[in-house]
């Protein structure tokens, strides 16, 4: 009763497929991670801005926990397997990671900020590679870094 | 400006807050990984059961996210820094993990039937454990395996 | 195409999962009358109370089959199918009943006063035993009972 | 502080009386069996096909409750009262039963169905003899069927 | 710029058109001024079941408002203009009318249920009459007297 | 069982009282019969603005109804009884009426204009002559007329 | 793998059965093309009204969607399948139909009266032979040429 | 008062208003399509997953009714007349089409899975064309092909 | 880092600033000690009008604490720091107090309407003297006395 | 028509309703001191933080009062008369009381963590006392503990 | 087609109309201004009190959009047509202004509080020459007032 | 504690956010003053169809305002201050203005054709300059677009 190997048939040709494909799961890793970040954040930030910083945070867990599913979701629709297993998101995610134990606000801040920026990074050099591959996908990794920007201005207007 | 190595008090002795530190990590870190199991099986399900099975996976994430949080600030709450990064989650989680690709509906049933096993194993040694270290802990774990059991009926009832 | 005796497995031995379902199946036999007699009153109060009474009986409704339904899934999470047939019912229940026809408000509210008696000293009993069974379904009797017993003191203020 | 037999005055003659509060006791108590019938289904269910029939069932049980209150109250409207009580379900419902203990799946939807047909039968017959008797009662009875009948389409599919 | 006589085209004859437009005005009017008397008891009532009654009269308006508009747009919708102002009411309602000045609790409960009464007895009569002139508004007479009679059971509930 | 004549004690002296009362009075049945118009012009209404005249009356009858209310309400709030009957409301309103029959849209627009300056024109002289006597019904007379004047510029606008 | 031909059981006669389900398959494409003709007016209308009609439209499209699926459903309930495929609506329809291209606000009042009146004529014969046929069927058209003779009133009113 | 045959002004140059008005015209009448073959669909499936295919139906119907409206209306922003009415629907659209009468779930979920993959491929298509004449347009026949491509693939996984 | 004693600037002068804020805290006192005395009557009260007086109890619980945040924070905005300590409330309030131990209905609703009218007034006098110093604080009591005598009418009604 | 002074029957024997009933007193005048002090602070907090502490303290607020409400009417339940008057609560709460007038944000985060602390230490030790003497009791002051216990936390990690 | 110069009567004499409106004309430019300047601190903020902030001058913007609307719309309801165009707003508003570019979080606090204090110094001024004009408008801008106080306080909290 | 000229950092080359901060600062001057000139029309419309042109424009100022806060935010999200003052928006905007004082309704919809045809074609030009400058600033300018001809075509329709 094991599956077969590409149960779902896809729109794509096999080399766009392929581009997109890893351009996809890429990002998924690295949507996950950032929501485990920002939860990590979440329970050990301490400092004047608490509050302010932990309410923040789930705010950020809310949007990657969306996008993850929609990065995974149109892997799918390409006939694409995705992995956001916890051993493959701590092998490949191209994230900052996140320091051990309790930790100042400010501090926070800046990793957040740093995090951001490396999501974006890779959201951007994929928007490239996919203009050809599927315009689709393009579109919606248009719409993460559109919304990703906008946090990464909002956490950063805070060291200003 | 790094931050004190414990700068939240506790309501509990030095043993209580160990006993009971210790097994809120064990259980953060299931939880978070049964939450991530449950998402790569919505993804990833095939079969005549694909919509039910899919739908149902979410439900799972929902209550594992849920735990995950509660778990987490209750560790805080007594005075422990929890850890619930990737890296962390992969190599001390005790489920039991998840196949890669594709997988066939009745195999994600009795995937998820074994995982939610081991997370609740886990959760009524803990029960024990923390019954005079601490009953706020306590209760919450109780409530936690009130909920994990009756979603592990629920699952198991699909392969009688 | 029959059923196994057994489809669903218990974290409870044997005999830890014998006295909690007959727990459970005594409290779902008593909540179910209870539903019913509150509705059999709700429908045949009469007297200048009568809006007052007939209101607060669906409340008493709402409750009880809330707590019917979670007396037997967690029945059914611990591997004990649950009986909740009428005639069960009829034959088993250990509530006081209700009398025929039309009834006068205050004869309806000391009714109600005796039949939460009945039940909550069921329940008192019961989560004594399953104190050492299984402390999961004791919490669920715990609450069960303290919301029997806070509209016990809410009919009986009428009387008093 | 006994209630008078008759408190409730009635817009029908006698004999229009007597004929449709025999029609509403017996619908009053065929609905609040398959409300019980339902949940006890919607508990013992087991197979393949699990979820989707443990929810649907909740359906069942939510419309046949309302329709119960409507049967109910319509009998109180015309100065009858009614009978909701175990004993009197248990005796007098026109209902094919559930057997006892898990069941699987596709025998629950045959169980269904069958006691779906055995309440429309006896609401079909109760909308002829109610024509003449009282029009209200006769439309609240088409209501009912109305919507059983659609169910009983639905449940009847599965097994198509 | 005077509006012709009669704008609004009929899909019934002229005079199932007259039997029913008749049947609708007098229905009209009936049901303005039981709102405008639950609205004069509303504010004038008094004595220990103040609250409930002031409740429960405001329950009756929002139903004596909605089946006015019913009625009043089912005239319109067979091409006949309805009449409902004051002075209409005033001449031509067959209610019972409401004393003058503040009034008991009891008072008001009884001049409700006489009140009641003399509206679904002229209901009664229309759904007669209209059964062969207009089933559609025999229908909507039906349901108005199908909540009016439970209305009726409740208010005189409180007597008895 | 028949009422005291002056159940409920006023904050105000008897000539402020007679005063305010007198006010309210004359307010409460020009609110009722601006409801009763609104709605008889809401179902008249025939022309090429129909749906919007149709919608826009229909506001002004739940601005009405709620003025109604508080007007009411603050009459007994001072130990006055409010009359609010049909008949009162015909003999006593200082409101311009609204003809029989089927009535142009742009009809209908003039004669709301003029009834809502009746309306307000009374409120403006009440405004004056509680400013001493009560001013907490001063102010409630105020927010009418805000409230009024503003669909009074709205209808207007109409005709402009 | 094919369906039986008739693998839902009706609780109908055979030719009452016939009759039913002839009148609810010509109810089901008239409703169809009703909500396509309201849709092509939305995009269509041009005109000083263009605001209103394309909003009324909408409502029109919800009432027509709505009144679809209850023939269907009710056609399925006895047993019968429903044609609602575009084919067979173009062919089988009893409408008016819609003019092609932009159409002035005006034109398109009168051709929705007109099609309101066709599909109404044919609900008042249907209604006529379902009476002995399925009272529950005859219900279900009555209240949709309730509705429908609403709107018929309202858009024949913006004409008057 | 015929409207003029272009009322509607366009930011596009003409042949760019043609192309688009082209494609915009081909996915409306394929969405509609869509939309009546997922309804016809959703009457008539029978089998053991009725109930899950039923339900997930009205989910590809309320995606295909959105999308059309949006369609329609990028057609209207752009000056083209849209044509949405049965009879062009029934000649024009590039759907699979669906059988006549009951259908096995497995057959339905087949023929879903045609239907999508050949509006997809118009979709498709239709986004080359537009890149050049309407990046608006392109941009929403890609929001058209993201959730068309999510549901293939979720219907393709059903028979994997 | 103590606060500065005058933080907030105000708008009045020193002498409008002394009368108006004396008359917010002596209204914020009062407020305090009747939410804490109906809801001290809310837990005590006896007898058969028990669920009616318990309920309304809690409204009056709503209205008290919406006043208080208001009075206390009208105080902050004119730079008057408020003081609502409980031994401050217990020293100054102008309330009625309320008897110790469980209570009989009727004896709660007179002592109900005592604190009342003592609350009133108080807010009478201060509506004078705050009409020169403050019209927008003036306004703020104009409101708590306009709520709170409508409540002092439905409490009186009770008792008349 | 004084109350009598045990109106309400306790399931508990005399003994163990002496300690639980004084465990539910102390805690009731605890938190509705707490809920008063949360308020004074959310007045006259000043400082960079104002915004956010003056919104965590009316969370609080919510808390406090919910929890005071649970208390009281647990104690009830048990048949023991709540004391939640002004002058109790000044007398004998166990709280650590609020400064006079404006207070700086980092103040009002040390007072708050201090008043939580003696709070939670109070509930601790009845969460000792009412083991035997009424889990259920026992149960909601477990309750209490974990939420407060997470907001000390909160507070607290704004000071680290 | 150009409108009357004074198509909206007043029911105010052409003095008050005069004084009235200039009041609420320059009313509406001073908040249309508050609102602009808030949205563009919104954007420009930067400093660790960023998020605090940028959501508070979220909730200022509110209140003067709503403020605004109230105002103009009360100049239209005494027939004075309203100027709320960018130039007029540019040139004859009262408030402070906004400094060019990114600015700190503290400045940002200074530059509101001083926006507010203009904006409530002119209606304090208006209040009083209103108060004979028209009442009406008076207590529209006391509800203005009050309001802009209490925020004003809170920003000047921030500031203490 | 003035701000640094450029504390935001910015994913884009410094060519790229010239050019793209240019087009979102005109965009945003323009939306600025196509929500007040939609209010501005809102207050001073008059004619036969006011309450539609009203209603509509209100909405136009929903969308306005939307947009214009998503087009600063996207400014601050790639490093550039935005400007939205009063000043700014009267000198820069490339709007067509509104006149002075009370308006016909026939000539508002004339006036707001054109405003929303010069804003249209802003968003067009920009769309082009930012394709290679910055997709992500492009999809945004996209989205504005295709509304805004939706609203174009709407008014559009009114006065063909």
């Amino acid at each position: 009763m094991t599956a077969p190997s590409t149960p779902i048939t896809s729109t794509l040709s096999d080399e766009q497929k392929e581009i997109t494909g890893k351009a996809l799961q890429e990002t998924l890793v690295d949507l996950i991670d950032l929501s485990l970040i920002a939860k990590q954040a979440h329970w050990n930030v301490v400092g004047a801005q608490f509050r302010s910083v932990h309410l923040e945070l789930d705010e950020l867990v809310t949007v990657a926990r969306e996008f993850t599913d929609a990065a995974a979701e149109r892997a799918t629709a390409i006939g694409v397997s995705p992995d956001g297993r916890a051993e493959t998101v701590a092998k490949t995610a191209a994230t900052k990671g996140f320091g051990e134990g309790w930790t100042k606000d400010a501090d926070v801040v800046v990793s957040i900020v740093e995090n951001l920026k490396a999501v974006i990074a890779g959201l951007r050099e994929r928007i490239d590679v996919t203009e050809d591959a599927d315009p689709v996908t393009q579109d919606l990794l248009i719409g993460f870094a559109s919304k990703l920007e906008q946090l990464h201005w909002m956490w950063q207007a805070q060291v200003a």
